[in-house]
């Protein structure tokens, strides 16, 4: 399922990150850039305000919605991993994917994918264990997850038979195995350069990593980060490399 | 839609109020007496683990699962009230009951109904505009709404066509006005003094209240809380009145 | 206790309500400017990397620093009002208080006061009783309680003989009966007007009402909102009528 | 620091774990047999009624209190390890020993001691220089930690040259390598059998490990859970024990 050069590449960014009185990132300048949102659930981030808020707006959009279930942890925005029993991951993903659902509902826009946040991300990326319980959420709904190619977000998926959506990353850095970099706060892009990611990736099918390396990559989306000042111009640079592609 | 004497009267109960490694109430017992449960969603008590025992419960003996969303207090088990707008309410319900169908889905069972928790169920009784938003997500879903009959509850349900099931408390005091006493602890009840308010209710179509007068009442379910000490025991006592009736 | 015209007038702002990854106001700016620091300590904002890095930059600019506890929740930046009893009243403001004391301590700094938030701050100013368990707090820590003068805040700080300091608010308007007009979302101030209102307030001993009314006011200290974009420069405004006063 | 066998040996318990409506543990029974309380602050299980309550009753009972701060996670009563950096390991538990500090004050009661809580417990026994976050708090209050004789926690303490005192389990297991075991629901514990590991510590200054080895151990204080349904019996046997040593 992991989409090659030449299929249609979707644009992804995280999306309702707001919570309470406190605003979050650049979602209404980003949703007339994207082709999907990751919709914060409430357990990184987000709440039942802001995911009625931010459904609404990707619905005016056209911006396909999934879910981006995170671990409990509103102070650390789910960027601190917590050691979870499987069933654990799997409930708390299945919590907030319903959650979402509701809202999905009411503006009648189906479930598109369910991707993990933060450090749940990372923690199913090398756990396949982990990741059999946010697959099984995704039968259930009938929808693919998205993650790394090659990591145990797509060994966990297609040993249950459930597509996957492998994910380019143009604003963080990979390192020499591959493996993201995620870091606690976010930091300025250069445009010019996410969108020489995105066209390396698109044209020749490979990263750089920081050690200067290449590896080969193969995705289906690239997800563009929300939190960073200047995220609408990184989404706009990588929007105009995949139009052209 | 209340159901009136001689309709199939159901016996429900507030199930899944665990939460973490806090047990609550009397669920296992609870099970096989009652019909159908009103599962706690996260806000007031409970947690994704807590749901997916309770509605994996459920299946089991043949429950029927609606949700019990409450106010989002957990130190207050939701027995504190809150000043809400009308969308604050919305979202929060729908939150909670999308959070509730997620499991649901696992287990392949159907959404029953939705009833609102503690001050939450007390503050919708009031004010038909907080108990328009709990209305609209039960029309999504396509459930009814159960609550206290002749209050806003019913009227909001009744202005937009959502059906509504009047509710029977055999455990909580009726004030003068045939308002519910709602105490922020459990207490014992007596199940003869439970099965006879019961008895009175589905032959004679009345309650007594704390005035000593009586008040007639319309009620297709009857409410037997979980958490005090004997539920069981006044559970099945209700369930003999409901059977013989 | 209350000052008056011609007694030395401190300015005070909310300060430490980011929340995790979330920023929030302009407080290094807002530090060079005010007296007095009322510091959130993570019930309706703030959490503990915030008040740490919040009570540090208290100290490095001289501004005092008091505590600035509200109602548990988050998601309602402590602007919506519960229902609590007396003692879970005083119960979640020792806990706050005593939490903020803890940073205090680290960087030897006297606690200078205690100053409810929000929505607590306006049940307090309606109910001595609720009151009094904020002034029993203050009184264990010998501090003054900030509230508005003539309300229950100083009625119940002057029945048990706690310093009260009253509050002149320039970023806030007044009802018709001296209340205060307490918004969920914040809203830019004149700072012009803002220092007009000071100005009035400090030289005339009167605010000017929503209905045009003028009202006499009693106040040792002015409040200047840390939310507003323009927060520093409604606070210089503010700052330079005070010295000139 | 660490008491050797000859000096007064202490019993300490888990106290104030109740979390709102929810009770927990044996706190009644047991406050009249140990000498010293760890109170929960609110972050793994505890809320400001709860802490109240608790302190109350340890006075009542001339027990001495402790802080007990555990990690931000109430579903996982700070039982699921988070991957934090020192600085956030220093202010969460600043911030709850301050909150409980505001409850001390309250009754006259001087602080005791710091013990981490569960999980934190067992990542700051591994990690010295987290360790040494929470070893800064206890000097700023001038008090003991208390941890596991010969791991981080007693490197961090003399470090610093912050007084330690050494813990015996009772009712948890010791691994090959004298760490403890540590589960996420509590199991009943044979008083006898927890009579005889205090007794052989004692006496022997030896614990015997799940591999039926026997390791030396200094402490100066025995711990026994208060979550066991025969918590009270098995601290009345430890209790006998130390009162014949």
């Amino acid at each position: 399922m992991t989409a090659r050069r030449g299929d249609a590449i979707s644009v992804n960014s995280d999306m309702g990150e707001a919570f309470g009185l406190h605003t979050f990132g650049n979602d209404p300048a980003l949703m007339g850039i994207i082709d999907v949102a990751n919709v914060a659930c409430g357990f990184h981030s987000g709440d039942p305000g802001a995911m009625e808020t931010t459904v609404a707006l990707a619905q005016q959009h056209g911006v396909r919605v999934g879910a981006h279930p995170g671990l409990p942890d509103l102070v650390g925005f789910g960027r601190r991993e917590m050691r979870l029993s499987p069933q654990e991951v799997e409930d708390l993903i299945r919590y907030q994917v319903g959650a979402l659902s509701g809202f999905l509902r009411k503006h009648d826009l189906p479930l598109n994918h369910i991707k993990p946040h933060g450090s749940l991300y990372g923690m199913l990326a090398r756990d396949e264990e982990l990741m059999a319980g946010a697959v099984r959420v995704a039968e259930d709904y009938g929808v693919p997850v998205f993650g790394i190619a090659g990591s145990a977000h797509q060994r966990a998926a297609e040993r249950a038979g459930v597509a996957f959506v492998g994910e380019l990353y143009v604003d963080l850095d990979y390192d020499a195995d591959g493996g993201l970099i995620i870091l606690r706060q976010p930091h300025a892009t250069d445009p010019a350069k996410a969108a020489e990611t995105a066209r390396r990736a698109l044209v020749d099918g490979v990263v750089v990593t920081v050690a200067g390396t290449e590896l080969p990559i193969e995705f289906g989306s690239i997800c563009v980060h929300s939190d960073t000042p200047n995220a609408a111009e990184v989404a706009a640079a990588v929007r105009a490399v995949v139009d052209d592609a």
